[in-house]
């Protein structure tokens, strides 16, 4: 078996669960039968393994060098990068026309699954640059898109976010890197930024940064930011590079895991000859960005999700091979050792690992469905539910991930420490995400002040309905109508809690009810899980009885979505209970008590 | 402040808390008056500050190198260790005539607490040292102990405790090294040892191994191991070194954290001249090295509480300091940016952390203070609690000590994933506690498969005793009554389940039961630091009464105590109604369905 994912698994989630075999009836995905969607898995599976997998520990253990003049790589990365844009997927999701693969979100989620599983950092570089792209052909100009996507797309160029400076941090509203028009209609850039991954390397001939920046005298706060281009060499109109931009890597920062991926401190016009082409409209900057943040947002979910994926499966490996002890009711010493998975608490931290991974996949497959709806199915109510699903999406994989990575060393005992193996590589680099790209506590804050309201708490009933049609489902199968019940009578607390927030929010209480985002983003995130964990119990019975192959593996759906009723779920109604009954708890501690 | 450990707290839990102050009436500990004792600290804080902190960083960036022939350190190593020695730290629970310090348990164990929060894996050599030394010294013959300890207690010599081989882990009953007498009354020892910390460095001239191996013929599984004493280089009876042992470093393993302390693969006996010294008799060699075990297990609780206490001093100090961001409830981005500790879900997670890591510290210095109870004082039933409690020393601040340093980095942000900053070193350092000494599953074996029946179960009764002393004693203080009530109703279900558990067990059901003993340790851990909880807000509140400058720190620990009983043992509790409504769910995995 692939060490990356399950391919049973992957196949189900996308044929069974989210009918990739459907897409087809979109006029846009008209060529992706389901032939040509495995072709395209296939040839991703090849790709990671061949070329992003082999340098997975030597781009942690070698670390890109800055030696004050410029970047140096491990030589492998550049040939897969070189690879996935060869393969196309850096234009995986762009139009025929615009020479892409007009790939479904779905589908191209699949493939960039086994990427992430592979090398999460160096998958992170080509991660970036189709986000970048994908802003400029949504926001920039003809002119902007012709000079600088065909050179991303066919990876002469790569691309970053410029968003994060050293004084602001989340706080986006704050950021003070300037923009003085120039007569030209071009714009000059002051400022520094940090924490830019991929803000420079030895990949690309070019690299574009989308640097968020204040025009003089815009307003202050989140109203007054806008969106530039700034390239490290100027392009010339046919495309070839002019001079070196005002753009210097200041320094480069030594994260603890996903090392191959550079993180940066750029100092933009240090010399004042800083060149930045306005995207769009003045002081729409951070629209323009969240747009990009949500594709993001879901990618870096992914991201956790096939991580914690990998350490699930390397542990499992590891636990059927790895002979050690015996049955606690066996006290004979002349018997043989029992394989490590033989052992109920390890069969305990593998199931916990793949409600987490598995569930996670499933969650970040439903998003990427829910993008196919939408932009190439038009259904508005998938927009809205995407919405409200987007910072469970990216938080979900990102707190239980790791937790998953955890577990996966755990099992391993010693072996899990040492870096000979790959899962507490696993551990460091999943830690990264529930940081970057909003950090868990904006995620809750987003969910509980924002989302769970929009459009009169529309997306909180296309939600449901979602739900009680799993839930209606589940109840005709009798091994598994218990768990909708279960479900069902979890579910009251959580809509009691979401109403009363929503009244505590309109009467003012601002504060103590948004106290309690980051934990309610865990609960919720639970919640949706485990409706995806009944949906995919359901629909493994249904594939069983038709196909002997899925005995086993429906067995594992089951027994996981059990696990997750029973432990998961009480566990988040548990948390819940807590909020409700001390609500104002953590916001009236006073610093000085700590 | 310091960041080592908020000495408040730590005088607090010593003289208030564990009576330090009445030691002295122990015949051993007559000299440990309160001067002593603040003089004994002020030194371990001098020499934490000045020997192990500063290179805390340096030794996991720069780890111990192996060149095939010998083992390279940073020379900051060796300063550590001769500081340490030189101020008779290796041998401070040793008597006067041993020229040790005589030193209380909770003493020894605050001052421990020093070195273990500014450098855990620096710390790790004399740890190590002083525990094969204690063993040396309950077990060895008396020309052993001439032999070894003096040089050992100087400093002249390291110890380390040899048990792991590699197809063994945690099944030590299945190791295979092999002794064979020989005819001077000496032993060749045979076989491959793993993961020994310390197994071979730069920082002394000798290294005296405890190894664990079979004497030929000796019976099967646990009850034909020995104990050895294989030094690195023969000892000659004036002391000084004679030849070289056939002890040879087969590699260095390349940890994930702790990375300044060596982890080693040893061959033993590859030219089949490893001389090798019985310790006390044959046969009993586990015994001997569980005495040790227990005293080690402690000290890794102590190492993972301190890890995690840095950790939280450092994301307290950077959360007093980083403006970022503005209330939710201001939306006006003219007004300024406000400490981060002042936006609640940071004060959620500094508040966790503080629950976690001063919980445990409490722990640990309540498990030293038994240590002094049975061995000062010869009081039979400090030993029956201490061993019943052994298991969660170990690993609840090994569970939870982690968890605080993942809140320690979210708090810091971007900061807190970066090397620049300490936070993920102490993440990556906390990760090795709950593997190494006995791993998680093996300590949760322990307490619910054997620790809590041993006596009739008169541990669980002494424990018991002591919770209801301390819930009277809090129902004395309004504020807190409700606290004292909240645990109370919470007592019932563990005890019930602990009752059914033992029922179960007698009757045979030994698999279902203990399948659920990991999860046991972690609900009856908290059950614990619950308790220690409500205690440590008592003892603040009378203590605020007497002092003024203890108010703060009094509504600290009450906001710590409510928090905890709100959330951590409201967790515990669902924990615990999960295990008993799905009781066997576990152990019926197959392999086949993950």
């Amino acid at each position: 078996m692939s060490r990356l994912v399950n391919q049973q698994d992957l196949e189900f989630l996308l044929f069974d669960m989210f009918s990739a075999g459907a897409l087809q009836h979109y006029p846009r995905y008209a060529d992706y039968d389901t032939e040509t969607i495995h072709s395209m898995l296939s040839t991703a599976q090849g790709l990671a393994e061949d070329y992003f997998l082999p340098h997975f520990q030597k781009a942690d253990a070698q670390e890109p060098q800055f030696d004050g003049d410029s970047v140096t790589t491990i030589p492998e990365l550049k040939q897969a990068w070189q690879q996935f844009a060869d393969a196309g997927f850096l234009a995986a999701r762009q139009s025929h026309e615009q020479g892409g693969l007009q790939m479904p979100a779905l589908v191209n989620m699949a493939c960039q699954s086994y990427f992430m599983a592979a090398n999460p950092a160096t998958a992170a570089y080509p991660f970036l640059t189709s986000a970048a792209a994908n802003v400029i052909q949504a926001f920039g100009s003809r002119e902007q898109q012709q000079r600088y996507l065909p050179a991303m797309f066919s990876g002469r160029f790569a691309g970053t976010m410029a968003l994060t400076e050293p004084a602001v941090g989340s706080s986006l509203g704050d950021l003070t890197t300037k923009a003085t028009a120039a007569r030209d209609g071009t714009y000059r850039i002051k400022g520094q930024k940090m924490y830019i991954s991929g803000g420079d390397q030895d990949l690309t001939e070019n690299i574009v940064h989308l640097v968020l920046a204040r025009i003089e005298g815009a307003p202050i706060g989140v109203k007054g930011i806008s969106m530039f281009i700034v390239p490290k060499f100027l392009v010339n109109e046919d495309g070839s590079l002019g001079a070196r931009n005002d753009v210097a890597l200041a320094g480069l920062l030594h994260k603890m895991g996903y090392r191959g991926t550079t993180s940066t401190v750029l100092n933009f016009g240090e010399q004042d000859q800083c060149v930045g082409y306005l995207v769009g409209e003045p002081n729409r900057g951070l629209e323009y960005m969240f747009k990009m943040m949500n594709e993001a947002r879901i990618g870096v979910g992914l991201g956790a999700a096939m991580i914690g994926y990998r350490g699930y499966l390397e542990s499992l490996a590891y636990a059927k091979e790895r002979p050690q002890g015996r049955a606690p009711d066996n006290k004979d010493p002349s018997t043989a050792a029992i394989p490590i998975i033989e052992h109920a608490d390890v069969k305990r931290m593998l199931i916990s690992q793949k409600t987490y991974v598995e569930g996670s996949l499933a969650l970040c497959l439903l998003a990427a469905r829910l993008v196919d709806e939408d932009e190439a199915g038009g259904d508005a109510d998938a927009a809205i539910l995407l919405d409200l699903l987007t910072p469970i999406v990216k938080s979900y994989p990102s707190y239980y991930g790791p937790r998953a990575n955890d577990l996966a060393i755990q099992v391993l005992g010693g072996s899990g420490y040492i870096r000979e193996y790959p899962v507490e590589q696993c551990y460091r680099d999943n830690r990264l995400n529930p940081i970057h790209e909003g950090t868990h506590g904006i995620q809750g804050l987003d969910l509980l002040g924002r989302k769970l309201w929009q459009q009169q708490g529309k997306g909180q009933k296309l939600l449901l309905r979602r739900i009680h049609k799993t839930l209606a489902e589940v109840r005709t199968i009798p091994e598994l109508a218990p768990l909708a019940d279960r479900y069902e009578q979890a579910l009251q607390p959580l809509l009691q809690h979401i109403l009363v927030a929503g009244e505590r929010l309109q009467a003012g209480e601002i504060k103590p009810t948004l106290a309690q985002a980051s934990v309610f983003l865990d609960v919720m995130g639970t919640y949706v899980v485990a409706w995806l964990w009944l949906d995919m119990a359901r629909l493994a019975k249904v594939k069983a009885e038709q196909d002997d192959s899925f005995n086993d593996f429906t067995q594992g759906k089951v027994a996981a979505a059990k696990h997750f009723m029973q432990w998961e779920l009480t566990q988040a109604e548990s948390a819940l209970a807590s909020l409700n009954q001390f609500a104002s708890g953590w916001d009236q501690i006073a610093p000085e008590w700590l």
